[in-house]
């Protein structure tokens, strides 16, 4: 397929779990929702693509994978599955699973820091109370990572949602929390993000569509962000929306909307197994082909890093063999459009 | 097909009607919307399907169909439909459309009923009226129809939407109507469903997703029912998602977030005829195998029955064998997953 | 394929600039949002459907292409492709892109006019002004209008969302904008084309879907329409909604639901390039057959209304194909529904 050789950048991932799992331990990771199984598609994805990179046949059962994933060792397991990704370039996500030099110990190519905004200012919070507003502590702070890092994230849509109040004045009070939920300040810090990401050229990344438990799906749907984007529009600086499932289409409305907007599909290709393709080509139906992005959202299990590399070369190089077969794209441009989605937009999205 | 001759547990569907239909009668059941025609997907269904079974060549036109349905009388059609349907328990929603009795008279097989909150709330109204407040009579009378259920079901997304407010707390004042669409006193209910049902073993199913002009599909869909499931999480009680589409991803969401979530497509099925394999393969590509249950919701026309048996066995069967040719799933996990769906599943969560 | 021959009714159109354009200038064309490339499937259907209509090869590069299309000029090119498209009648939205008189100049068939009521109410109010109310002025001014009209259309999703406010009575004050997105007087305009419509026999056709960056999308789902929907059920006049994606699955439920309702895939068509077979089949889950009009929604570029009407052909001719071969319908049934889809349930829907 044409997909097969290209190298990745893997724009959102995160680190890996450092230790060997048992059944209960692996299967909490192969959901979302931390009660996944592997009586799923995910978890035939896993007995069928991870397998072989362990030695088994494909579709070893449950029992057998973990017992053989155990004998390799999991910084043997995770070495070949994350070299069987095929990736050059991670964005790793550091707020969450890890930090970099964990996982460039156990990963090929180049590792690269986004910094998430609300791990950023819940640190600095704990750090210098409340008592004195923490506002500026964290503008420093931000703009302090923000010099190494080749991109921001946030994940507003799990605390109040994707319809937080967007200000570029800081509220006047604050409460300490472990996790930072009032929309005043959510609004606030998003809005942080946006200008210090226009400042140092780092796009910034929302997570939209399906997680874990504490989300509210509708609140993710990337529809809601539709204000911030007009107000965003010819700032200089890039909007990714991440993973977007079950609202894909609606992301690459988005897309072809707003110039300054890119996509990905991220943890829906490992999750939906088989349906990648068509979860693609929803997507693509409308969606600028410069805008789609590359990334397996990978977490904990190294096998949903590699799950993401294998189902969306699978995926896209089969919607791409059968576009060629009915003559609706030649093969050159199918080509370039795989590059393109790979790499090459990430190259020319995220700058530093 | 791995899923010929699997027996089929309904978990939900309604009684028939125990006549002759003409024309016009039999359209006005082809449609949720009490409006239907021959001329859709589900026209199109009953004319290739159900004709054979009652002796007449596949597509044979609607006069034809008809003449031959009098000619057997509606007794013999609905016995033949009702057979074909390879179906050994039926869970009937005595609430609308008959009787466990009635409908016992016509199928083979084990007859279970499902109570329905608001059908039973709104008779003990009628008996007791409002004057002294009924909340105590309805919980007695619930607890009187529990003990020989299978399950509850509720049909708020109809009265009030899915985003009721839910308490424990009867309200002050009620008023007499013939329907109840206070959301106090339904969100109340539905709170008490849960809890008798937690009590008593029995899953609480909701209507979600499409169905007749008394609803606005938009507060049917069943993302709205996320914090009743956070509430309900671990309360012993499982909850059925009925239908659900054109929500069916965001039913399949809820059923990976939430280990006591069930859905099923219900009413889906017959009704988009060659598509069911796709909205099928939809539903599973986040929903765990162990949440899928199978149901027709066919109500009033065997024919819905029939359909929902042959479109679910055809469309799942083609959907596996397609995954099985794709090497994607082991034949023998196809097997597992058809017979899981088709009874094994609904054994699991239907303990009574 | 079935669809090969058959005569079009675009029931939605505008008209096409009268210009030779350079490559900003059509690319600007090629999108919603007014910043298109060829970089998408629209760009590829283009270079892939609309080349050798201009005598080139299938997948000219996009230079060659507007090379071509200036040496044979805008006007050579345009009767081409609007000739191209086998459309016999062509209802124009004159209330962007142009009038009756110059579409009629480059396009074959009779060309019918729907009047679009918010450019209307604003033409009204820029020569009368809003010192005195000029309700009256509109409505009289829509009557004068409506007599010559085949159909009324609402663009009230793009200013104030399909949830306006209905009402019979014009509000007390009014502010002169160039625009109008008041949301009390679009609620009276929508309210006053119904009316007009149900008298003069005019469905009233209103936006739903995606369109450009005016819009707020979640707010053009045809489901907020419902109560609009129950209000004018039975008062004689149609309602068609218009593009529905991504909510075309929403719009067939509502026209499944309601027998006043029509709905078609407008603009979806070209932009999904060859994903319409699967939108179609998405639609026709639940649409009555009946319901399906066809429509380009092509604007600016004649390339849209040609691809408009190709991918209709192709994505409908190729789905039935389908069900004719998996013996889900007849041939001779599958004709029909061609036939009703392309013109005759706009003759029975448009009846002016």
């Amino acid at each position: 397929m044409l997909t097969d050789g290209v190298a990745l950048t893997d724009h959102h991932c995160h680190g890996v779990v450092a230790a060997d799992l048992d059944r209960p331990g692996f299967e909490r990771l192969l959901s979302e929702g931390r009660r996944g199984s592997f009586d799923s598609a995910l978890g035939l994805a896993v007995r069928r693509w991870c397998a072989p990179i362990l030695d088994l046949e494909p579709h070893a059962d449950p029992e057998r994978y973990l017992a053989r994933r155990a004998e390799l060792g999991w910084r043997e397991a995770t070495t070949r599955l994350l070299r069987a990704t095929g990736t050059t370039r991670w964005f790793l996500d550091t707020g969450f699973g890890g930090g970099r030099a964990e996982f460039a110990a156990v990963a090929d190519g180049e590792v690269r820091e986004i910094v998430r905004l609300e791990h950023l200012a819940e640190q600095v919070i704990a750090e210098v109370g409340t008592e004195t507003m923490p506002f500026e502590d964290i503008e420093t702070a931000l703009r302090g990572r923000a010099g190494n890092a080749v991109g921001l994230k946030t994940i507003v849509a799990y605390r109040c949602g994707l319809d937080f109040p967007l200000t570029d004045t800081p509220p006047d009070t604050i409460t300490l929390e472990r996790r930072l939920t009032d929309p005043a300040i959510l609004g606030w810090l998003v809005g942080l993000g946006a200008r210090i990401g226009a400042e140092f050229g780092l796009p910034l990344q929302f997570h939209t569509g399906f997680g874990d438990t504490d989300l509210r799906l509708q609140h993710a749907d990337p529809l809601l962000l539709t204000d911030f984007l007009r107000a965003t529009a010819g700032a200089g600086s890039s909007v990714a929306l991440l993973h977007c499932w079950p609202f894909h289409r609606n992301a690459a409305y988005l897309a072809h909307a707003f110039d300054h907007v890119r996509l990905d599909l991220g943890l829906t290709i490992p999750y939906v197994g088989q349906r990648a393709t068509t979860v693609l080509a929803e997507a693509l139906e409308l969606a600028p082909f410069h805008s789609m992005l590359y990334s397996s959202d990978g977490c904990g299990l190294p096998e949903l890093h590699y799950l993401g590399a294998v189902l969306w070369r699978r995926g896209l190089g089969r919607l791409l063999d059968e576009w060629i077969a009915e003559d609706i794209i030649t093969t050159a441009d199918a080509e370039r459009l795989v590059t393109a989605v790979a790499n090459g937009n990430a190259t020319s999205t995220y700058r530093n």
